[in-house]
């Protein structure tokens, strides 16, 4: 078995496969995929001056930018695993996932630098280097480059956050990734003119996928750094774009953009992830003609497990779909798979599926048991098979396509002085999906306003976590046991 | 690594998400992949009462059928490896095989009744059922059917002859098939209209491999029992086939039935394969516009593994083209990589390569060496890595797209009392790629005809391996070792 174990490096591959092709076009520039490999190999001899062995680990913090498709590919090429970093967290959080997954460098660029001078001066034993310090440094001629990907070896490391406790890392194999784009491909097809539009992190699993695909598709994608819904419409509509990944806010902000102008029929596929849709946008889709996928996947299944598929796109509106190919679907309810429409924990299975997490053998075990995955997350479903996702694992909250644990801002805002207590729960919201509120009871003689609590979470948390509302409260319900009743707060909020 | 060798069950997990796509078409009616489904698990409560335990191998002698397909997935529903055996051998042909390969049944059907006679009545310890008796056999209830397949276990195992001595059955693991799949997808791509011919024999790994992409991709085939260069030509013109896999000889036809008439443009892949394709041919087709990926692949690779790209289709005609993205191709010559244009033997490697052949661990070891397959045929790869395919493995001849070995026949004819030396090689034939051609010298005083000859080969091979012209010679060339000189055979009828 070990030949199936082992794959060609994938984009030196498809660059002897396809060296012509367009791979990856960037402010208007294109690469193609022999300019990729060649350019990935000129960076993996640059990286390999930083003492860089096979099998350490690199932290990166990096846009979306073209120099960042070619870094994660020379990374690959070395044989290093890379930590992707979310670029909104603060220096406090990155910190944290820096020292977790001992990364032996933090390669980041420029722009970065506030925080970097802020990493540096707590980590002074790491090295940092940014990407425009590498231009000038020779490389190291006749680096040896991985010639072929073990399956089982780890790619990336992405962290998440918990219901409780620190973020961890959740290691994602070069399997892992293989596995998502065939499962992706046997559901969505694959065509000479498909062009993927990039507009989401490519930190996050969403961005990263759609690389992956790239070089085992042989397919184009279109970066951005930052997502702009007139040019998204502009690229569907203008530019040959057929696939695009969005989340609710995007997909809200692209149809208000639209207004009465229909998309190509060359646009094949806008995948929707990340989190809840409102069902009035979905139809209002349908009616434009807007080929949905909704979809539903996490960091641990590296991208989308669930999936519509296309004839079912226009027909089963509100639903994730069905789990891809490779993977299992089944819902539990204690402890017993659930009949349908009974709702229950969403629990998925498949060679996609993360083995678990970086160092956490106990969080590991109680989350991944016999291969199945259980994911907190709560749906349905119907008597055909398809996932409805009705409520994101316990109190998540996911805000522009973001995850946002209330535990995680609930220890922050705690940390204030005046702070008695505090509980955050979610509020849906037309733009982002939803936003974080936090319900705060000031310590007796307090005096405590909404702006100091927001400054206070400001230097401590990602923007995207810092509570978009403060309510204060004289108290916050809570069961016989006292644990905090996040639902309840919820039920306040909206009544 | 567990989780990445077990896939949900291909043909359940396809009919659970797309059961009402078209499957399988044959003689005009169309099987969805529930019903498909439904009927596979039929066929496998019926066949449940024929002792067949998980593990066994169950040989089928089944025409290009749905049945044939229903029979495959049951089979696979069971947990039974099968024996596909070539429909065109004789009884003694089939007897080898089902004896070395240890069938615990014969599965097969009333049209070849003279050779389950003349089987039964060698192996009357073999029990065989037809088709026809299972219909009105009641099926088991309750039988257990495969959840998952292990992609290390064997789904299939095809017997090849070989340069000398018996045939060897090649297995074919369900990885093996997948990897196949994912492979050509690709390569070729996938689109919601794609419909598959197939008109090759489902028993080769040509026509079973499309069924195993039928449930992989969810895309529909078209099945016929036998090749009719009419029909197929309607069908790609008037019935919506993109993709027909075909052999020189097919093609051939197809190109004089077709006349001065174009394809639509909607037939997007000529999949050729099979031998060497005469260039005349090739550049007939590219004037009319028709889509030929050349490919080459054999029954241990588990149908292809180089193929043109789309992109090269028109560009690099009389070239395979290039390994399929999870494989690797390279050209040896003397223990050494060979260099661009310099020709070597053709060696491979990837996940869609035979483990080896079935208890031959000898012709195992030589064959496959660190995962890399010697195949035997002779090439070169050009500067920019297309593969040119200049012989086919020493001395075999490929006719109408079954390979037929020299030494085979040589046996075959030598055994003739009236025979005192026998030679036989290939020769190029407009219809069937290549014919064989035996040079027989006779024993002094013995009267020998053509007639006779082909008559004795005729009880006891394969029509098809029947030599198709007789030259009688004095004495045959041989080398100072006196090892027979078939290129110098072939150098005389060329003369």
């Amino acid at each position: 078995m070990n030949t199936t174990e082992r794959l060609p490096n994938w984009l030196k591959k498809r660059a002897m496969l396809s060296p012509h092709r367009p791979a990856v076009e960037f402010e208007g520039k294109v690469l193609t995929f022999r300019d990729l490999d060649l350019q990935a190999e000129q960076m993996a001899a640059k990286l390999a001056t930083q003492n860089l062995k096979r099998g350490d680990s690199c932290a990166v913090l990096i846009r979306n930018h073209k120099d960042s498709v070619i870094i994660i590919h020379a990374l690959f090429y070395l044989g290093v695993k890379i930590v992707m970093l979310n670029t909104r967290l603060t220096a406090a959080e990155l910190i944290w996932q820096l020292c977790d997954s001992e990364a032996k460098l933090l390669l980041s660029e420029q722009t970065f630098f506030e925080k970097i001078n802020e990493i540096q001066s707590s980590m002074q034993e790491l090295p940092i280097i940014e990407k425009e310090a590498l231009a000038s440094i020779s490389g190291v001629e006749g680096v040896p480059i991985l010639e072929e990907f073990d399956l089982s070896d780890t790619a990336t490391i992405m962290y998440t956050s918990g219901t409780t406790g620190n973020p961890k890392g959740v290691i994602q194999t070069f399997g892992n990734h293989w596995w998502s784009a065939i499962g992706s491909v046997l559901n969505l097809g694959l065509t000479e003119q498909d062009s993927w539009y990039c507009a989401v992190p490519i930190f996050h699993i969403s961005g990263l996928s759609i690389f992956m695909r790239n070089v085992i598709y042989g397919m184009k994608v279109v970066l951005v750094e930052k997502f702009n819904e007139a040019e998204a419409n502009q690229m569907i509509i203008e530019n040959g774009v057929t696939i695009i990944s969005v989340v609710t806010a995007m997909l809200n902000r692209m149809l208000t953009n639209l207004g009465g102008k229909r998309y190509p029929d060359s646009f094949r596929c806008m995948l929707l992830g990340g989190g809840p849709a409102p069902k009035h946008m979905l139809l209002e889709c349908k009616e434009k003609g807007i080929p949905v996928y909704q979809t539903y996947g996490m960091t641990e299944t590296s991208s989308q497990i669930v999936t519509l598929s296309p004839e079912d796109s226009l027909q089963k509106i509100g639903s994730a779909g069905k789990a891809l190919f490779p993977s299992q679907l089944r819902i539990e309810k204690d402890g017993m798979e659930a009949e349908p429409n009974q709702p229950g924990e969403i629990v998925v299975k498949g060679p996609n599926v993360t083995e678990g997490y970086l160092n956490r053998k106990e969080a590991t075990g109680e989350t991944i048991k016999n291969g199945w995955l259980y994911t907190g997350d709560i749906g349905y479903v119907d008597e055909e098979g398809f996932l409805f996702v009705m409520d994101r694992r316990s109190d998540l909250i996911i805000s522009g396509g973001e995850n946002v644990y209330p535990a995680e801002i609930e220890a922050v805002v705690g940390s204030h002085p005046s702070v008695f207590e505090v509980g955050v729960t979610g509020l849906s919201d037309e733009a982002w999906g939803q936003i974080a509120v936090a319900f705060v009871v000031g310590k007796p003689g307090h005096v405590l306003t909404e702006q100091e609590i927001i400054e206070h979470c400001l230097t401590r948390l990602a923007s995207y976590k810092v509570p978009k509302r403060i309510i204060f409260y004289e108290e916050l319900p809570r069961n016989a046991s006292n644990k905090l009743l996040r639902r309840e707060l919820r039920k306040r909020l909206e009544d």
